[in-house]
């Protein structure tokens, strides 16, 4: 496998609080969130906090992706590293739309190529 | 809990071929250096590649920490992300300690803050 990755860094605000709270409902956002992005499913763990908040992975032949839910902010941190073809902003773009984000901020990082620069993807404060 | 994280992505080169390749090995240091930082460990998820290859993750209260290892490079791609009080940099030295890396490259990103504005930590080149 090629050490070449890219990694979304998406930090999403005004969530759906509901929704930052339902670890199967996150468990299969990412899940599905993995394949529509092409990426081969290989373990998934999720644990819910008391009193509220997720964490949770999906870890892909092509890499992983994670989150970190705070219901109490509305706010999700989510990861999404893909190597090879895929497009992990397609995994992060759906994860959005599901936890109903309504501002987001997109960093995308390249892995395994040596110096590391992040460059800005995306500031958004999206209408809903 | 605080939004405010602490997300360090390092890539380490140079690591020890055989390290890389061994799961049962990945696993127990990355639970050390999650205990080392101080994080309480909550979920564990290893998956070992045909040919070579580990990825995994160690879900901590306090967030995670991940690898992707690519033997076939003596690369392997590090994050350590961790809420409240935690130094997540104990943890990573650690695993670049253990998987012998010779040189690396560390950047901390800011999670859960609005902006986000990694800064670089070290490049370092390592005499072994």
């Amino acid at each position: 496998m090629d050490t070449m990755g890219r990694h979304v860094i998406a930090e999403l605000w005004g969530c759906n609080v509901e929704k930052l709270n339902n670890m199967d409902l996150i468990e299969q956002v990412f899940v599905d969130a993995a394949l529509k992005a092409g990426a081969e499913v290989r373990e998934v763990a999720f644990h819910k906090f008391a009193p509220h908040g997720v964490s949770g992975v999906v870890i892909i032949s092509e890499s992983h992706l994670t989150i970190h839910s705070f219901p109490e902010h509305g706010y999700a941190s989510i990861d999404v590293y893909t190597c090879g073809d895929l497009d992990p902003h397609l995994a992060s773009n759906y994860i959005a739309q599901e936890l109903h984000s309504t501002s987001s901020e997109v960093i995308e990082v390249p892995r395994g190529m040596g110096p590391v620069q992040p460059k800005k993807v995306a500031v958004e404060a999206n209408q809903t």
